[in-house]
């Protein structure tokens, strides 16, 4: 029995990665390009949108909102005038744990391409899935709050390996916390050299 | 093809259901209860146990500990002089985001079963998949710190829904952070009224 579970999932990222493959080329012809942004569930991916959306003068970025359900996050963005198109991945039983590179296919008709030089996809709070299912992505970015621990990139390790940027967040609790940011990246680098 | 793998997915859910009655059934025989306890990565679940295993004076606790990878949390409470059980749910391809029945079932061989009143299970830090899965629990409790914010509940709503207890932990950070834990118990009244 969970054999068989295991060959789908292979299967299944076989067949992800040609779609992820044809979003890219969508995404190369119209000169945008694309971040994955990733993170455990409330490590801060929205509010470090907020800034950056506001920070990145010059440069039209529009953004993709995945949520299992709702849109706060969506409306958040909305406010700040940044084209926003949001998925929701509840499909009837608690919903998906991930963007998978279809359901992101099936939100490019409804992409401003034309409109942005940099798209923004954030992806659901969660450290396993989404570090298995490219999406059509040119970069990588993960939001690890040192409120988490320091031990994460050592209990996760496909999502830190694959990600190439690992932002560090929340660190203005440091002083509260006995956590040490150099053991963090040091488990980074132990999973991720370089 | 997306219509496809929720078929699939619907199908494993059932036969995780009949597989996860027989743990119970199993585990009612033996007279131990069973607590499923989930959150996201990093809301503390590991640190509640080290509390909770000393502070049940009396009764016999048992932990079956399941990450990704690694065996850190188990390390953590076999210094506890508490029988723990590891599970790692790394296939090859990235690691399943959460327990089902049929790796507790693998499991229950090697579990002290005669000698605990209470079995323990730390799932995998996670906020979507572990809700859907029973592994034959008698009750589920999940921790949800405040360093997340107060939406956790209404984006992630089958957690919170199917969930006995949910333990409020880093209230001690309180102070230092913009969240107000009335609005969070009432995101968590809102889809889990009761």
């Amino acid at each position: 029995m969970h054999r068989v579970r295991v060959r789908v999932v292979e299967d299944a990222l076989d067949a992800n990665t040609t779609i992820a493959q044809a979003n890219r080329a969508d995404f190369d012809r119209a000169g945008v390009k694309v971040v994955n942004l990733m993170s455990a569930p409330g490590a801060g991916k929205t509010a470090l949108l907020e800034r950056v959306v506001v920070a990145l003068d010059g440069v039209r970025v529009g953004v993709l909102e995945d949520d299992v359900q709702g849109s706060y996050d969506a409306d958040r963005l909305a406010s700040l005038h940044v084209p926003v198109t949001q998925i929701n991945t509840d499909p009837g039983f608690g919903g998906e744990c991930h963007l998978d590179a279809n359901m992101v296919r099936s939100a490019i008709p409804a992409l401003p391409l034309e409109e942005i030089d940099l798209l923004i996809v954030e992806n659901v709070g969660n450290l396993v899935c989404p570090a298995e299912f490219h999406i059509g992505e040119d970069a990588r970015v993960m939001v690890c709050s040192v409120t988490e621990g320091e031990d994460k990139p050592l209990k996760y390790p496909l999502m830190f390996r694959t990600c190439e940027l690992v932002v560090v967040n929340k660190i203005d609790l440091l002083p509260h916390l006995d956590i040490s940011v150099e053991r963090l990246v040091a488990n980074v680098q132990a999973v991720h050299p370089g």
